[in-house]
Order: structure tokens, then C-alpha cells, then sequence
């Protein structure tokens, strides 16, 4: 079968329309083959956008019987390179986006099933419309997909209380790499009968199957949220206000994120219009949220508790608490406006770690003057999921250096000694973005021979051909 | 190498006191080839009891290459004959209590490190020395090892606030069925570096490879806890409950369980001392718990007001509250003592099963009237876990009707009956109790035949030549 042959019958399984091919095409299929970071540009043979599991399942068996590579994507909002093609242009898109359907929501049950390529804020939406909640949340919520979400085992910023996209999931529908459905739908607490494959699909990046839909947990909705900044000195005084809001707050803690001062000034300066929250400069501030099923009055009650002990202490300097919604909504934006601010001043070296929570002031401690070492001058852009001991551990060029020559001469040591030190601390070179195209080196690199040849038994042992997603999480 | 050159090289690995072999040994060597309710007996070449993960990797690594096959085994608690030798007298027992270290307990990060054969009470009092909570709590847990939750994913009495043993665990320590030692212990909240071993071992009953330690998730420790029984007309109505509870208590409900009213009557009976909770009797019984970080004040408040709204929309008809720790303790008590009844009142044909929460009361409703017909007067012995969907849904002869001959006529009619319903109500044949020998066939008689190669395919990538717990979980 040449690949006009192969090109017709994915025609006669999905429909020509969704048959994306060709120089007509270009046009069309771009926006399929770069991140959006536009980091990653591959090519495709084509562009399948099945409707369906049942074609989904199908296009997969014909790609497989003509040893054709899949790429599955869903709203292509990866941040290292996982859903883009390579370069060869033999390699198809399966895009997830048409499978976009609500199958069931049980309240009673506090499940919902979905499709892969629902929007995950269409996901949280139809939670709500049954009056309950869908934790997820992330800054992509508008464009990224479930099934993305879970192939990446998304993160964001209620992780502490509700855990992360794996936790979140019950059962799953995979087309496994030969075009077999698995039909593992189920809104179970408990179930005891096997291997877990569930958790095998999520957080494989697409590598061992194609995920089509997913039954995922829902909660109660809180009654209200109390959001705050909290001014410290340190690190370490941010993690004893963690461990202090755990104690008084217990599963109402949903949030704790560490913002360092540098963080809220890069803010400020891009965007004058969000205030630095407090009246005067202080090392580290934390924001802070609980949710509370009991009522506003509760919430605010044990907030203030909670605050009034952390001064008693002295481990807060200052503090503000938002009054309302809006204001709630304000410190969040401060939160959610550093990578742009980031990104308005130019290139910078990310990284995406996790250290283990009580060990996450002595990585910052004994990893910044690593890095000054190595760029001196170079200005530190430390933020992140504290609760989680998750920090997006960023380093930008000394001020008035050109980010272009600071990136050349320094990503490679710089990130180097990051991982290192990460390394060192127990930690992951990963923590949320997973590995996809730009870390699947680096993974390798820091995993025991052990682990990466257990990793390598169970992709052959699912995808002998090599045919799914091929080049991501594994070194080839 | 005859079995007598194995056997010394055994003695030279970890030493021939820990090498129970022979007629001498017999004795020393039994409660290693029985489970504990004696529903299976083995026999044995030799009880291996190393004393360390090395020396575990070494016996593993020397068994594999005289394909000599393995049984791991913990305290030796499990309820479907998963870690019983066969009867073939080739097979070793690998005893993993020796290894019964606390490694590390780090409070701030809220993880502890324990080795498998440490007993859960253990890890437990090792949590609570720290200031902290391990919440995975069972009737066994004065006996069974840490390995052995984790390998059948154990459940119990507070999953539906914590979570089962896989959601409490955050890395593991792992044999492979070749003798690698496989170091994945990490403390972390966010790793998205490749797939997720772990949770391919928990659940595995042991036949993936052999759990030598594990990093597990530690809690603050609650201020108070609240427990009540309440008195409810249906299985509905109990449902009814629990979502008011959940819309009311939000994370802090911890345990949530169904008693019918047979199970106290039966209670009663066998042990008269364990007076009936209500004034007059009641259809059904809700043994409700709260936990609660913030104060006894608090916690007494939220139940009242749950009670009240239960009372006023009429879901409740009567409720004991306790007033201190020992008439909690006494409420459980009631609770765990349905199971000492039953043994007291006689055999009876046992189902551990789950259903989705929202159809308990539909599965109850439909499978009694099925049971009745098969085995007219049956007496049905129905209690559980209703938080999770978890129902110990047992089935007793008819007054006056002799147990063995009732099984023997009943058990394996019922049995289909059962398990086809729950299969129908997209249940599950195993809840909590795993699957080992006694349940292996059935599980593999109602999943698909794609999941089950699945599992196949796993095992082979694991364990190539099928000498880690062969016989386990999967059909031969």
C-alpha cells in the first residue's frame, strides 16, 4: 500500500474531511505540527482527527498493520515537545479534539466520564452544572485537554488537597498500539482484581497507548475560599507556615505557592497595573488558599487563626487577605502573571523540579550559589507549588545581558548543575511537565540502569512495532 | 545443582538459621505453608527468611537461576491463599519479616520509610512518635507487614478520607524476578519522569517482583474524631446520608459503613455483652465517623448539624452518638465484630465486592430477590464499607439448616449469581481482598479478553520465566 493508498482508507474509516494532507493542506495542518512554544516543528504524512473511540481504534489498527507512527495530541499545550511529530514527515497526527463528549456524570457517585478531547474546562464546567467540583485547574484550562491532562498527569495549583491528575482518575478507554480497545471505565473506589493499567496510560505521554476517554473523580463543592499573601523571610520560614497551615487547616489546606520578591517585582514592572501587595519589599511571599465545605464564616475564622499563630511565631512579616472574590481573583493573577512577566523579559532557562517538601529551602540554598558560580550576575526566578515541593526553578541573564548569549553560553551548565543538585536532594528533573521530546535524555541520564530497562520491557511489551508516539519518554 | 547444593548456597547467602528446610523443621515451617483461615496448605523446599533488601536481591537472584519459584509472604493475613506455596513441595517461601526497620520518618515532608516486613501497627506508632498520622488502619494490623498491604493494595476502615494503601504510597523498594534491586523509594508528591512502576507492583500480590520497602504518605494528626450510629430505613436511604455527610463534612468524613439490621442481631446474639445500639430495632445501621483537625468543639458542632439536617429531612430515624473515645471504640466494636459472628454462627459463602457508590441500594435491591431464588430462606448477611462502594455481601443457610451442606449445595450457584449482578452494576468481584488463588479464575471469567492479555503481557515483561508467585492472580 503506497501512502495515496494508505491516505484513501483513512478516508473511507474517518471521513476525507478529517483527512488533513498535502501541500493544499498546509495550511490547515500547521498548527498540528509545532508546540506552542513553537520550541518543536515536525511533518506528517497527515492529520487523522478520528470522531470517535470506535475510529480512533481503527485508524490506530490501520497505522499499525502499515507500520506507521502515531503522534496522539490533544489541545497541543505541552511544554516539552511530547505531541509534535518529528521531522520525517512519515509520522500521522491523531488528534483527540473530536472526541469531545460528556458520556455520563454520577453525582452520587462524584464521577464523570468524559472523552480525551473535551477541554478540561468544559470538564469542570459540566461538574458544576451537577453541582459538584472538578479540582483540576491549570493556566490552560481553556485549550488543554483531558486526555492530555492525563497523558502528561497534569499538576497545577489545587494538587495539595485534591492530588494530581493520576489521583484524580478512576478508570480510562485506551486504544492500545495495535488498534485493540480496552475498555477500563469504571467509577470504582475500590477494585482488586489485577495489575494496575489505569496508572501504566497515565503519564506515558501517549507512548504505550492512546487514551479516548477517562472516569474521573468529582468533590463536593466548597461552600467558600479564603485566599492570602503571606510576606516571609525565607524559604524556610515559608515551610514552617506550610506545615503550621497543615496542622490548623488539615484537607482544607488547597493551595501553598512560594513567590520570591523578585517574582512580584518582575510582575509590577511588566505590568504596572498589579501592584506589588505589600506596603513595603519583602524576601518571599506565599499565597495561600483553603476551601471550605462549612461556610464563608468558618473559613474566615480559622484563616484568621491560622494567620494570628503564624505572627505569634513570627514567622510571617505581613499579610494580606483577600476580601472577596475579586480580590481572591487579583493575587492569583500576581501568581499566574510571572511566567509572562518572565516571558516579557525575555528568554530564560526553566526548570520544572521537585525536591521533597521539607528539603526545599536547603536546594534553594545550596543551588543558587552553584549557579552564581557558573553565571554570576545571573538573576534568579524561584516560584512554585511549595505544598508540593514543586518549584519552577528559573534563571535569567544578569541585568542588561543580551537572554540569546546568556541562554547559549549557559542553558546546557547551568541546567546541568540544576539537575545535579536535584539530584542530590532526591529530587525529580520533572515534576509536572513531564518528559515528551525535551527531557527524555536527561531522564535517562539520572535513572538507574535498572529503572530505564524496566521503562524499556514494558514499551516493548505493549508496542513491540515501536509505532506509538515513538522518540518520547524513552530514548530510542 | 540437586536441592541439597541450593540449599547451602542458601545457608551461605543469609545463614542456615534462616533456611528452614526438611522433616526436622516441619514444625517451624508450617504456619508459613498455611493462610491463616486454612483454606490452603502448601508444602515447600525451604522457608527462606532473609534479612535485609541485599540479602532478599541475593535469594531471589539464586532461585531465579536454578528456576526455583518464589512465594513472598508478610504476616501471612491475606483472605485468597496469595502468598501459599503450592503443593508441589519446589517452591520456597520468601518470608519478608526480618525486614522490619523504620528507615527514616521526616515529618516535615509528611513520608516515612519502612521496610516491608515492618507490622502496620508498627509503622503506625512510628508515625504517631513523629507527631503524625499513618491512616491505613485493618482488623489485622496487629499481624499484617506493610509489603503485604501494599502487594494487595490493602483497604479498611478509612479510604474513604485517605485512600487505599496505593494512594498512601508514594515510592517502593523492588526485587525483580531476576534478583535486581530496583530503588524507586522517593518521597516526592510530583514525579512525571516516565511510567509509574510503582503502581504496577501494588496490587500484584507479589508477582511482579517482591516489595522490600516502601516511602509512604503520613497525615497530621486529627484534633478529635466524632463517631455516631444512625438508624436508616434502606440502603437508600443510607446513600442519602453519606451525601449529606459529604456535602456537610466535606474531607473530613473519614469512615462511612452499612450494617444491616441481621448483622447486629447477629452481633448480639453470639456476643450478648455488645448491647443493640437503638431502643427498637431498625432496618439498617450507619456507623459514621468524622475526623477533624481543628478542635472537639468543632467537630461536636458540624455533627450536630448533620444530624439535625438528616433528622429534619426525615433520612435518619434514630442515632447514638458517642460521647468519649470508649464509646467510639465501642461502636467500632460492634462494627468488627459482624465478622467474629458470622465464624460464630458458621460457615457462610463470602463476597467482597464493589459496585459504583450511587448503585449500592440498586445492586442490593436487585441481588437479594436473585439469592432467594436460588436458595430459598437464605439469610443475607450484608455489611461494609458504603463510602466506597465496598459491600462484604455474605450469604448464610436458612435457620436450622447445617452450613457445610448448605455450601456445598450453594456455594457456587450463589457465587455466579453474585458476582454476575455486580459484573451487570459495573462492579467489581474483589474489592479489597485481591485476588491470589481463590479469586484468579473468576476475575479472569469477567474481564475482557484484551485486559487479560494485558496483564499477561505485563507478566511476561516482568517475570519472563514465571518464577515470582506463579499460579497468583493470573490463570497458568
Amino acid at each position: 500500500m503506497n501512502d495515496n493508498e494508505f491516505l484513501r482508507a483513512c478516508d473511507a474509516l474517518i471521513g476525507a474531511p478529517h483527512v488533513l494532507r498535502g501541500a493544499d493542506q498546509a495550511h490547515d495542518m500547521a498548527p498540528y505540527l509545532s508546540d506552542w512554544r513553537k520550541r518543536y516543528t515536525g511533518r506528517a504524512l497527515a492529520v487523522l482527527r478520528p470522531a470517535d473511540a470506535q475510529q480512533t481504534a481503527a485508524i490506530v489498527k490501520l497505522c499499525a498493520e502499515h507500520d506507521i507512527a502515531m503522534v496522539p495530541q490533544g489541545g497541543n499545550t505541552g511544554l516539552a515537545g511530547g505531541a509534535t511529530p518529528d521531522v520525517s514527515g512519515r509520522q500521522v497526527v491523531i488528534s483527540l479534539r473530536r472526541l469531545d463528549r460528556i458520556r455520563q456524570v454520577d453525582a452520587a457517585n462524584h464521577t464523570l466520564t468524559a472523552e480525551a478531547g473535551c477541554l478540561l474546562a468544559n470538564v469542570q464546567q459540566a461538574a458544576q452544572n451537577a453541582g459538584r467540583l472538578f479540582p483540576l485547574s491549570l493556566a490552560a484550562e481553556g485549550s488543554c485537554t483531558l486526555g492530555g491532562n492525563l497523558s502528561t498527569n497534569a499538576g497545577g495549583t489545587a494538587v495539595l488537597r485534591y492530588g494530581n491528575a493520576r489521583e484524580l482518575c478512576l478508570g480510562l478507554e485506551v486504544v492500545m498500539p495495535d488498534g485493540a480497545l480496552w475498555d477500563g471505565l469504571r467509577g470504582l473506589r475500590k477494585d482488586n482484581t489485577g495489575y494496575d493499567l489505569r496508572d501504566l496510560f497515565i503519564g506515558a505521554e501517549g507512548t504505550l497507548g492512546l487514551i479516548t476517554a477517562a472516569t474521573v473523580k468529582l468533590f463536593p463543592r466548597p461552600a467558600a475560599r479564603m485566599t492570602a499573601m503571606a510576606a516571609v523571610r525565607t524559604p524556610a520560614a515559608a515551610l514552617a507556615l506550610l506545615n503550621l497551615a497543615q496542622e490548623v487547616a488539615g484537607p482544607l489546606l488547597t493551595g501553598f505557592e512560594l513567590i520570591s520578591d523578585f517574582c512580584l517585582q518582575l510582575v509590577s514592572h511588566h505590568f504596572p497595573a498589579q501592584r506589588y501587595p505589600f506596603a513595603q519589599p519583602h524576601a518571599q511571599a506565599v499565597l495561600l488558599e483553603l476551601s471550605d465545605n462549612e461556610s464563608e464564616t468558618h473559613a474566615r475564622q480559622l484563616f484568621e487563626r491560622l494567620m494570628e499563630t503564624a505572627f505569634a511565631r513570627g514567622i510571617v512579616e505581613d499579610a494580606v487577605v483577600a476580601q472577596n472574590l475579586q480580590q481572591s481573583q487579583a493575587l492569583w493573577h500576581l501568581r499566574e502573571s510571572i511566567p509572562l512577566a518572565q516571558a516579557e523579559a525575555g528568554l530564560n532557562i526553566k526548570h520544572d523540579i521537585a525536591v521533597p517538601v521539607s528539603r526545599v529551602a536547603d536546594f534553594i540554598d545550596a543551588t543558587d550559589p552553584i549557579v552564581q558560580r557558573i553565571a554570576p550576575g545571573a538573576r534568579m526566578v524561584t516560584f512554585g507549588h511549595l505544598g508540593d515541593g514543586n518549584l519552577h526553578y528559573n534563571v535569567m541573564a544578569p541585568e542588561g545581558v543580551d537572554a540569546h548569549t546568556f541562554l547559549r553560553q549557559f542553558q546546557a551548565p547551568v541546567t546541568r548543575a540544576v539537575f545535579d543538585s536535584v539530584h542530590a536532594h532526591h529530587g525529580t528533573i520533572s515534576a509536572e511537565h513531564g518528559l515528551g521530546q525535551l527531557k527524555r535524555d536527561e531522564a535517562a541520564h539520572y535513572k538507574s540502569p535498572v529503572e530505564v530497562a524496566l521503562m524499556r520491557r514494558l514499551k516493548i511489551a505493549f508496542d513491540p512495532n515501536g509505532v506509538m508516539n515513538p522518540g518520547k519518554v524513552l530514548p530510542d
